[in-house]
């Protein structure tokens, strides 16, 4: 597979972007290949983690439904991009993208910071009605 | 807080729905309480999160961009207007969800099953990049 | 086409849903068949969006990227996986959807509401900003 | 409200990003401000959406779940960007979008031409039907 800059027709010099959006983001990524003639599509969702696990800017965490990534704004969205030349690149004609972002000013907050204070919450509601 | 049977404008007796659609799902769900006047919702989530735990019908696992749920269509959807209904009862006057739901009639797969097979993908994938 | 109440594997007389969630919402649904070997879906489309319009209890306007579905709630989730029931008998192996429900305990407002309200606040906006 | 550039937290001249993808999208975006205290968002959504309307690459059809975007990958999620940053400029302390985006290389297509083939198709479904 060619690097995803060789994608000709996707990817050019970039004149007009002078700024980049810093703002921290996290990202809940449902990627489908369409059109691939199986309703198993692994192999596809495979190969788009791995790139996505390449990216020294964004981290990520998988889950059943999907992949939550987080970093600065043009990093994350610029990366999902890839995920789509990627796809087309590996034959894919249609893909199509489901993402839930979310940015906040009041605080920093990581996915695993999120999951931790709703089951701390989840314990303090289960004792009051034990 | 009364019991969701309660409210009486939302629940009524079922006369039109004879028939109940047993297709197996897996929806992965993020709600969102509108106009609580706080960028912080974990109170309304951990106190949603609590009352999925408590369906013997849908399974769930919450993870930091929703809470995907496993079991029969129309048990999971009524699971999720009970959501919503509890957090109007909570005082929330606008609730916004949305919802990731596949079915599929090839082949059962639980929640756990889609990542093991990715994550076991990805694995090779790397032997071969090594 | 069978009609969907013979799909003896998903609709069985239901026993345990003795209460119907009459509150109302609006839900915009996006739905992909999978695995049909083309990157168009249009003729899937067509049938999923042909039987919506058939229903007597739930409004539907069509737009680019889905459709909104107005009406109560067990009745709109009742019929989004009529449309699953209906895209399996089709052929189709797994039908993924994404759903953006709300519900709004404040007023009433209809999907033709939102758009005019936003319209003409746009419209103020322009005059101070000409 | 200051002009997007002068927002210094979140915008920065760019020196990593080399290339911008030209890849087309149709990306159907559904923002919400949080914790803004009301559940009544249309001064937002206005604002929002006066200021897509001012963008000279993308293209936009406001519909009552959202705002269909169309343009070029990058253009298309930096404008997504400046949605937030514009929203955090208003006040809002959290703001949380969904956003469909496809993308396909066997053809070109319009939203209107996805709507309108739909449309054409079921009124041949309802012919043999009559």
């Amino acid at each position: 597979m060619p690097p995803l800059s060789n994608y000709y027709k996707v990817l050019q010099p970039n004149k007009q972007l002078k700024m980049a959006i810093k703002l921290h983001c996290l990202a809940d990524v449902c990627l489908i290949p369409m059109g691939t003639g199986s309703p198993s599509i692994s192999d596809y969702i495979a190969k788009t983690e791995n790139h996505i696990r390449k990216s020294t800017k964004v981290k990520s965490t998988l889950h059943s439904a999907g992949t939550t990534l987080s970093g600065e704004w043009t990093d994350v969205m610029e990366l999902i991009g890839e995920l789509h030349v990627l796809n087309h690149e590996l034959g894919v004609l249609r893909v199509q993208t489901d993402v839930r972002v979310g940015t906040r000013i009041d605080k920093d907050q990581t996915p695993k910071d999120k999951v931790d204070v709703v089951e701390r919450k989840i314990k303090d509601i289960q004792k009051t009605e034990a």
